[in-house]
């Protein structure tokens, strides 16, 4: 069945589906005059239904207040407009009359009503839009529209922020009627965790699916994927996974296997680019896989594996190369204050699963530390923690902490 | 009232009490043969009642689980041995065998019942004691046991870790039958958060009180004070507060008056040691007080202050003198996902309230940039948030993040 998934070698997300057109633009929202891409656009020849996940923090941004509202409508989706370097959020009425300009105004450009236009922004909190500036890059962006390789990277560029990459994926699924492509882009890398921290990610199919569906499909795929890595711990007020499927290949999921093959290809595809982001994370040095099993339910093993992840300590010991696996139990023992130590087992394990060294077992320290520290001192690696008999799973993307990091923070 | 409180100007840490006496020597617990200070003694003439307060972490080390399994016997208690280089934790059976051998030797040597003296550890984690060299530790200890402040500040020194500076204090109380004092030394520095993380403070005092009300006392003191700093959100394996009343000065708390007017000595004791561990936090530059106000309830108040006073991008900002309020706004939006943001408060104040600007009000922004960038330049400021309507109550002392936090932690 996974020979009906296929990775597009070169892609150049949104535009790899087709029907699906973009743009990226440079219209100074910084105001520094950099020349810096920073107005992505992306149209639908056909109208879409969407699906979308947006963050749960009560300070969201005014274009994820208007992102829930138009889902909530319905109405069809035919194209996004998003800026990066101003997130407009904590911006009160007049971030949500901005929000409503950028939708309005590519909405008249490409003559659609103004609720088919969905939009994002990323990028420092509690600045107005220069709206002017972003009124006049989405009439330039309009122009530039397109189905070239070129055109999608613009558009992916153009929603980066302290990302040092581009983020684009694709892929083709042979469903019974036929082959559809399902592609997206995404950025990071700071104010990354769980319900998911400045992270956008636009993903689009050429497949058709109705929304309650695809909505369906979505929530299922972010679950495992872009709520299950961690920089830094801190969520966003602007995270939104959109997805949207316009049918150009007439084609739709008929049975059960097309919808399995469409699930499992949607997860590889948030994964992949949920992946990316970590990988990215801003002056990380390195990616540890967090995998803990056992435990009450998978509630607890989730607080513990983001307990981990997040522990100042812990991420500074990966930095260093040191398998400090006292900081880790002690993080497990805080994070889980019900737990009997007899029953935890830790080990650390090579990224290709080859080498595994256990750490504690049965209530007492094992193991070789020369061997531990040749397993941590890679660019990635995975710890094993079980917690007890119980069922609960669950695994978390994370990385280091730097001086690097904390210089970039310390101000903008 | 509080005139009948005075604090001692030139404390020695425990020897300020009656009947109190100390010791601290270099036994090389690191192996490092630096001549470093790292066992400390205290040891009373009397009997003393004993309350506690211990870590909640399910990989306690051998020493909290042997003194939780003291304070429940409730014998008298007449010595503290403490260590500092190695937690002995995560160590198993020969942890707590080591622990008990500690406790005994000291026991023998002043020829007292093993379950008189207390232990404590501090360091890293999953080591075994090198248990032969605290033992010869304490038989040199025991030599040098002493009331002179050179005694008091010896044993102070030894218990320190990362920390740069000797943590003590001491103050007298006139209660209705005479004066008492009350006094104590703590250590810090890393692993510090709520309940309590590598820090361990030994508090004294020579007034008569009885176990039950002496919990009770230190129990609330805790709360607001050992309980309510943090720097890094990391809770260690030892946390311990151990409170010792030995009735020397054959005066008790006879009347409300002397109850309450103890009960605030000990409260202001407490709050004077945490916010020393604070101040010393690992590399720290900045110390912020966290006064959060309205809420649903305490829960969601303190929930919310230990959101922001961990928060990597929030400390980064802090670091960097930048009032980067956007930032604060995210924590508390998803610290409390159920609050109504028009509701928030947000204002930077000077640490003498002389200088207050506010930041946020009304669901929009407001204040000058220049004058909050002037407040936060500070080495100490405070920030004051309102939540809304409710009645919960927060003070959480942070501090900032910086890059020599990560160089320090990054290997051992």
């Amino acid at each position: 069945m996974k020979d009906a998934i296929d990775w597009i070698k070169e892609s150049a997300g949104v535009v790899d589906a087709d029907g699906f057109l973009a743009s990226g633009v440079a219209c100074d929202v910084r105001g520094k005059a950099d020349g810096r891409l920073d107005l992505g656009l992306i149209w639908s020849e056909r109208d879409c239904a969407a699906a979308a996940v947006f963050t749960r923090n009560s300070f969201a941004a005014a274009p994820v207040l208007l992102g829930r509202a138009r889902l909530a409508a319905g109405a069809p989706l035919r194209g996004v407009v998003v800026n990066s370097g101003n997130a407009n959020a904590c911006t009160g009425a007049r971030g949500l009359e901005d929000a409503e300009r950028m939708a309005a105004r590519f909405a008249a450009r490409m003559g659609v009503a103004p609720e088919a236009v969905w939009m994002g922004s990323t990028g420092r909190i509690g600045v107005d839009l220069p709206i002017e500036r972003i009124e006049a890059g989405i009439d330039a962006g309009v122009k530039r529209l397109g189905r070239a390789a070129e055109a999608g990277f613009a558009a992916a560029d153009a929603i980066l922020t302290s990302d040092t990459r581009r983020k684009v994926a694709g892929l083709r699924v042979q469903l019974s009627g036929g082959t559809v492509t399902m592609a997206g882009m995404a950025k990071g890398a700071g104010m990354i965790e769980p319900n998911m921290a400045t992270m956008l990610a636009y993903l689009v199919t050429d497949a058709q699916i109705e929304g309650a569906a695809l909505q369906q499909l979505l929530t299922r795929a972010v679950a495992g994927s872009f709520n299950a890595v961690t920089v830094d711990g801190d969520r966003s007020t602007n995270d939104t996974v959109l997805l949207m499927a316009n049918g150009a290949r007439g084609v739709g999921l008929a049975c059960a296997r097309d919808q399995a093959l469409f699930a499992e290809a949607l997860e590889r595809l948030c994964l992949v680019l949920a992946e990316k982001i970590v990988g990215d994370g801003e002056k990380i040095s390195k990616v540890v896989e967090l995998d803990v099993y056992g435990g009450r339910d998978h509630a607890a093993a989730e607080r513990v594996a983001r307990a981990i992840g997040n522990s100042l300590l812990v991420k500074s010991s990966w930095y260093g190369n040191d398998p400090n696996w006292g900081r880790i139990l002690d993080v497990v023992g805080y994070a889980d204050t019900a737990l009997d130590p007899a029953e935890v087992a830790l080990a650390y394990e090579s990224k290709d699963g080859t080498v595994c060294e256990p750490v504690y077992n049965n209530g007492a320290r094992c193991g070789d530390v020369g061997r531990m520290r040749a397993i941590v001192r890679a660019k990635q690696f995975r710890i094993r923690l079980g917690l007890g008999s119980g069922s609960g799973q669950f695994r978390l993307l994370a990385t280091d902490l730097t001086e690097g990091y904390v210089n970039f923070n310390k101000a903008e």
